[in-house]
């Protein structure tokens, strides 16, 4: 199953430099899920030849405005693309109001149902189940209510093992028991263990997103273990003080969570408009975090 | 004194083929105003190297998204970037309650004074002067409140004709009188006429901005003789019911409202999605009217 992340932009509060305003982009088995929608995100979309069409959840984590100021332009341009599928949307609730002011003064009925879930910024909560993800949001630590999210691969079922069920006189009706870890047991009392008789499913992968947030550590359970971790890293560890000030987090601190959190990558982004180049940044991380990468607009970072 | 004309955005309703939505910048005598703020305004002012420090006035022909969804961006982006000096807005009345929403939630206090004027689509009225234009807005016919904008630079005064006056027994204390058209009276009664003793100053250059319309005639008056006039041309001729349904004009029509309206130049925009060429819209469009142009997104445009 395709578990992909793509970056549309990871600049903080201003453009620079042609780096826009955060927003993201995960394939999941072919499904797309967006996560924040700064200006500019349709835009981008086209550049990298992603049809909108194709997004069925949207996540906005905080009411910032380079975390959503591309919506409700992202959100029209569907309906006059001529969308009927629903979207469902996850974000702060004062957002259902910011959209509805919109489309009020532009005269505006969407022609797709749009399902708007309110987020919460008090505890971790499920959010959205399906086939392919469980995501959860979580609270995070800055300025205005914000939240991140996490995404985990639905744990597969595991495998019937056909050479060894072959022999042995267990009824086909009672596979799916077997593949859910369910035991089978015989009219005549015998024991046929499922952890025997099947084959586990691989290990399911996670990626979390964590933006905008200082390091409070009160988030840190909810992205224990992922395979990857998008942290923001606003400025270089010599800025602190306004790391702290504005609630934004520095390199350095990306790293030391990665690293408390067991994360297996680090993603850092949302790099303020000061920097013109971002290395820098990546060498701070890299120095407590080796598997860090930046996260650089187009790039595609497979998740494993 | 400079009159100048940047296009930062033409296409109507959604981007498309890297061109972005309405946005225009007048540069007149060194200060800048900017006519609508679709989204990705403020990444093209960084892309044309403007600073929006420079921006004195914004004016926003109506609430539909293609127009002013990057305008909380970039007054944003100017609070962040330190803005200190007052910023005058134009625009309908709801655009203001639409700007403190956002500003609500994002717990934003701009920085710098945001003076709000609330326009109105129902009769043309001044609504600034300054030591170097004056602006009018208009009505348009569309199918939400919309004005379009007038800028008429202001008259120079008549200069003095100093070879002549040299000869005459006329005070200079009286020049400023001879400049602003009045005749001198000399004590003996002699009337020295200001017409025979004065250069009449340049006449005066004007440009105006049409975009959201349908062609009704409402507004011909409003830009009777203007030097460069833009008039959307959403869509070819071809298309006339769908224009007509949308409330939008065609090329061929808005070469028509050139030509009846004596404008000395067309620049045609808000070009549909649906055209990739747009050589086929200044085609229709100079089958009629000759001197007409593309308003193609970072060509700029000198009124003379």
């Amino acid at each position: 199953m395709r578990f992909e992340l793509k970056i549309l932009g990871s600049n903080s509060a201003t453009p620079a430099y042609g780096r826009n305003q955060t927003s993201q982009l995960l394939n999941i088995n072919e499904k797309l899920y967006l996560v924040d929608c700064g200006e500019a995100t349709q835009i981008n979309l086209i550049r990298y030849g992603v049809k909108s069409s194709r997004i069925k959840y949207i996540f906005i984590s905080h009411l910032h405005g380079d975390h959503y100021l591309g919506l409700v332009g992202l959100l029209s341009s569907m309906n006059l693309n001529g969308r009927t599928d629903d979207l469902t949307l996850f974000g702060p609730p004062p957002l259902k109001e910011i959209i509805d002011i919109h489309l009020k003064y532009a005269d505006t009925r969407l022609k797709y149902p749009l399902i708007f879930y309110p987020t919460q910024a008090l505890h971790q909560e499920t959010i959205l189940e399906n086939s392919d993800v469980i995501v959860r949001s979580f609270p995070l630590d800055h300025r205005v209510p914000c939240t991140g999210f996490r995404f985990d691969e639905r744990p597969a079922l595991a495998k019937i093992n056909i050479e060894k069920v072959a022999q042995l006189p267990i009824p086909a009706l009672r596979f799916p028991d077997l593949k859910q870890g369910k035991d089978y047991i015989s009219e005549e009392g015998v024991i046929y263990k499922s952890s025997e008789l099947t084959i586990p499913p691989k290990p399911t992968r996670s990626y979390a997103f964590c933006s905008d947030t200082i390091d409070s550590g009160k988030y840190h359970g909810a992205i224990e273990g992922v395979n990857l971790l998008y942290h923001e890293a606003t400025f270089l560890h010599d800025m602190l003080p306004r790391a702290t000030e504005t609630f934004h987090t520095t390199s350095l601190q990306a790293a030391q969570i990665a690293l408390k959190v067991n994360a297996k990558k680090l993603l850092i982004g949302h790099f303020s408009a000061r920097y013109k180049e971002l290395e820098p940044l990546l060498i701070e991380c890299q120095s407590v975090f080796k598997n860090a990468a930046l996260a650089l607009e187009g790039a595609t970072f497979t998740i494993d």
